[in-house]
């Protein structure tokens, strides 16, 4: 069937928040960390990380300005850090309790545990088998719908070196690394294949 | 293991490229379908794609400026409209190899089909059982790292009504959906749960 820019139009609100969520595809699931300038910690499910760059490393996300991570971006804000904690498959359902809108720290009320590196002020997911410590560089607002676009430089990286293949390909899948789509639904993956640098004229090489 | 920022900025670039790449998390796989001013048609792989907005429904994409896709870039700034096809886990193959640099159509090269709606200017995969028609509304250079934002509003969506939920949810898993981490490995998934509208001292409900 063709939806038209008609039938999304007018299509209910709810319905089309999760209808259009689902276009972009799977997500990654992270946990976002931060602290106010008081001191509270602050956890939220983010499924909106995406890749800038490698050289600097960078990492992008969009933040809504009325949803419960607004706190998150107030202190990132003030504070200039965060973190991103991978979501584990054992643990999709504390990860998306966090969007529940807690006066307190998510991290007690449903039970991940906070940790520090010596080197960076904002909490980790202890629970999170990667964790990665972010600097922020750049704020702006997206004028089309209002939302901001955060970008921050990975200053961190806690990881398991097991799972770091000799070409620095990280295993995602052995970390037991779990997806969303839409607005509420987590996945586990599965392997189909690793692909080789393609080249015209060329069979696809498989890496094993 | 701790990595610092010293120690990824000690990495060899490919080193580097892997293992930033796998950090933001599993990644959509997508097919960018454009044409050029003189009809030529254009299909790269794209994994990049994220969600900015329901109401305007937005689509994000960020474009390095030395990569493959440049060609893409190009069209949609010449022709102001793009297609993104969701890859099936049935052709992550020709999907990847439309990353090689073919003179001529990836869609032949690779053994993909371009097909077109009444209503949108750019190619789909006919393949794809998920097809979203964009208008370019925002291109952007990020300074920080001299890649390209892209911003498309969604103008017309295909997909079968039979895998839409009543509240709108999208079964990418029916549609048999792939997905991506780093630069170069696709995985098929498998719902964890779908859980329901977090609220604080509720337990979360499942939704099935």
């Amino acid at each position: 069937m063709l939806y038209s820019a008609n039938d999304i139009q007018n299509m209910d609100q709810r319905y089309r928040a999760n209808f259009i969520n689902c276009l972009s595809g799977f997500k990654s699931a992270n946990l976002l960390g931060t602290t106010s300038t008081s001191g509270q910690e602050n956890l939220a499910i983010i499924s909106s990380v995406f890749h800038v760059g490698a050289n600097p490393p960078l990492l992008g996300m969009i933040m809504r300005p009325h949803t419960v991570p607004r706190d998150s971006l107030q202190n990132i804000k003030d504070t200039g850090v965060y973190t991103l904690s991978a979501v584990g498959t054992e643990f999709t359902e504390q990860a998306h309790q966090t969007s529940a809108r807690y006066n307190d720290s998510e991290f007690a009320a449903v039970g991940l545990t906070p940790t520090y590196s010596a080197t960076h002020q904002a909490p980790y997911v202890q629970e999170a088998r990667l964790r990665i410590g972010l600097e922020v560089k750049q704020i702006e607002k997206i004028e089309l719908n209002q939302t901001e676009l955060v970008i921050g430089q990975i200053v961190e990286v806690y990881v398991d070196n097991s799972v770091v293949s000799i070409d620095g390909y990280i295993d995602l899948e052995q970390l037991q690394t779990s997806c969303v789509s839409g607005l509420d639904t987590y996945h586990k993956s599965s392997r189909i294949n690793r692909y080789g640098y393609a080249k015209p004229d060329e069979p696809l090489a498989k890496i094993n």
